[in-house]
């Protein structure tokens, strides 16, 4: 594949670290919420050793968050998502799917409770800031939403919690997964969650200070020197091992939460409130005859800009939507939409790009 | 400033044209509505004098539409924009600001009637069509509210119009300046606009069918020969200069349509109902205190990822929002948000990036 440059404007906003990342070698950049968000460092199957098993310091200011406050805002909060948060608890975080009315993805954000009337929702690539206003507009509740400058930073990798230890404090050790608490360092205050888009443990850094997140990011490189510290990014081949979905890679609009494995975070069965929630019935009295599943192949490179058919002789099995070379498997690792025909595992598959032909097979998910 | 790549995947979506385009060697891409939209062929300058002079044929299918149909669809249409459509008529388009109830802008597509109940809004880069499914499940609107496969091609530039002749018959040059009608190439209907985004003439082919889309493209290069024609994209010289501004660069959800310098798209007297109306009518009592103006500097390079800030002495001015050097008026032409104590154009101005300093003065839009 050739590679394009991307042109910066103002429009796809920098982030406060930008200039650092630059520094430090970033190559490639995604754009996520409208935002730089950092792709690769130059080497991804580099990075994704190093992930594995020392640890990365991420700019992923681009996972966004809109703020709801005011009387109205956990009914809001309640009526965008099929996750049942009438439970939801004051420092914690919530993965919860976001749906419209037909019950079909909108976005997959983590929801963080910060007060009784007070939430963030940390957003994957989409302008859910837009759903909420209009709902709100709508239904005339009582609710501010804005998008507060929020900028993350993420510390991942399974050496995280030594350098978090080290320039935070022991306490944030304890803090349990998808908790989250607040932190100082030089006295400034810092939303910390133990959370992040790897599966290598770590934490996620909701930095509302510019200036105060600069110097700990700065910090953080100093201090981790003697933990192997790198700047890196999600990296591609890990999130698909690890089956950290992608909002508009392995699902979009056109899927509904029970196709993506979401039917943990679904409730049609109290009587909250929540948009498609009637959709959501039906699908799942009706039954699903497609959903996202794992894919090995027998390939060492894949690239994928669109969905690709995968098959089975003449018989179309479903289509894959990302992929990447794992280094550590030898294969090629996909996330695909796979109809349910051909769900039981031992069907072989084979993915065309071009006249190039790879065979391979379906896995669960994760594929790590 | 570096250059960086952008790394694609299925979420950077691809159109009917990438592989034509790349071939055709494009090497900058923005993101806009999750697409991948053209940026530059490799010299926006060279780009910018064909522009002006010949035709051009644009890949700008991330121009995406929100179609709303249903016995609410002029309801909901009228409701996100301080326009009046109520008068609309089907063929023609209306630049119609989306504003939130706040009266801040969140897009500035074209409206296209379609039907007296079927609207395209061709968005700017943002997700309205969030927006609408919020306030119609808030409201429980009749509507039906998708994004259509629709992958616009724009030709533009002074011999666009012989070109179009050439290749879809006489009719197409009695088009009027944002009317629009359906056009047959090979046995397939185009909905074909007098539109795009360059003020050099031309039009925008809403194309409905790929493959039909794709046949259309290779034509008018075929028989465009004899007219010069190149592949090219919005060239940020000449859209400048022109003042077509760019949702994300010089407005954003911080600023009013009054800031804007959309007066005359703004109906506050009649009884139409709005969302952000009660906001805009306050606004226009109050009066604005900053609203874009042209920026004209003695300098031959100024590159914006983020607005900057333009002084007077020691007093801010404003900020620029846009910028890129004009062969053509040998100065960088910019678009600023200007304080009202400084909209009297014998202000001078002075950029400072980095140690670099320029001098410059304000101007009306459009510049040129």
């Amino acid at each position: 594949m050739k590679n394009f440059y991307i042109a910066k404007s103002r429009r796809l906003r920098s982030t406060p670290y930008t200039s650092r990342i630059e520094n430090q070698g970033v190559t490639a950049y995604t754009i996520y919420n409208h935002m730089l968000l950092p792709a690769s460092f130059g080497n991804l199957e580099k990075e994704y050793f190093h992930l594995k098993e020392h640890v990365q310091v991420w700019d992923v200011a681009a996972e966004r968050q809109v703020q709801i406050t005011g009387k109205d805002s956990s009914k809001l909060v309640q009526l965008m998502t099929c996750r049942n948060l009438l439970k939801a608890k004051i420092g914690r975080c919530y993965y919860a799917p976001i749906i419209d009315e037909q019950g079909r993805m909108l976005n997959d954000p983590v929801a963080l409770k910060l007060g009784e009337n007070r939430w963030w929702l940390s957003l994957a690539d989409s302008d859910i800031g837009l759903y909420a206003k209009g709902i709100a507009s709508g239904l005339g509740l009582q609710v501010q939403i804005t998008e507060p400058d929020v900028n993350i930073l993420a510390v991942q990798g399974p050496k995280s919690f030594k350098l978090m230890e080290k320039v935070l404090g022991k306490k944030i050790t304890e803090l349990k997964f998808f908790g989250f608490d607040y932190y100082s360092f030089k006295g400034n205050k810092f939303l910390i969650a133990r959370s992040g888009w790897s599966k290598q443990g770590g934490y996620e850094v909701y930095v509302e200070n510019r200036e105060a997140g600069q110097s700990l990011y700065d910090e953080l490189f100093l201090a981790g020197k003697e933990f192997q510290v790198e700047p890196g990014c999600p990296n591609l081949i890990e999130r698909i091992e690890s089956a950290l979905l992608s909002a508009g890679n392995d699902f979009d609009s056109g899927d509904n939460p029970f196709e993506c494995g979401f039917d943990k975070y679904i409730d049609i069965k109290s009587d909250i409130n929540y948009l498609g929630k009637k959709a959501l019935i039906k699908i799942s009295r009706d039954g699903i005859d497609r959903k996202l599943m794992g894919v090995l192949l027998d390939s060492n490179k894949v690239e994928i800009t669109e969905e690709i058919p995968l098959h089975n002789g003449e018989n179309l099995v479903g289509s894959l939507r990302s992929a990447a070379y794992s280094p550590n498997l030898k294969k090629v690792v996909g996330i695909a939409m796979i109809k349910k025909e051909y769900w039981d595992k031992k069907t072989s598959i084979e993915l065309k790009v071009g006249e190039k032909k790879s065979k391979g097979k379906l896995c669960d998910l994760p594929i790590v």
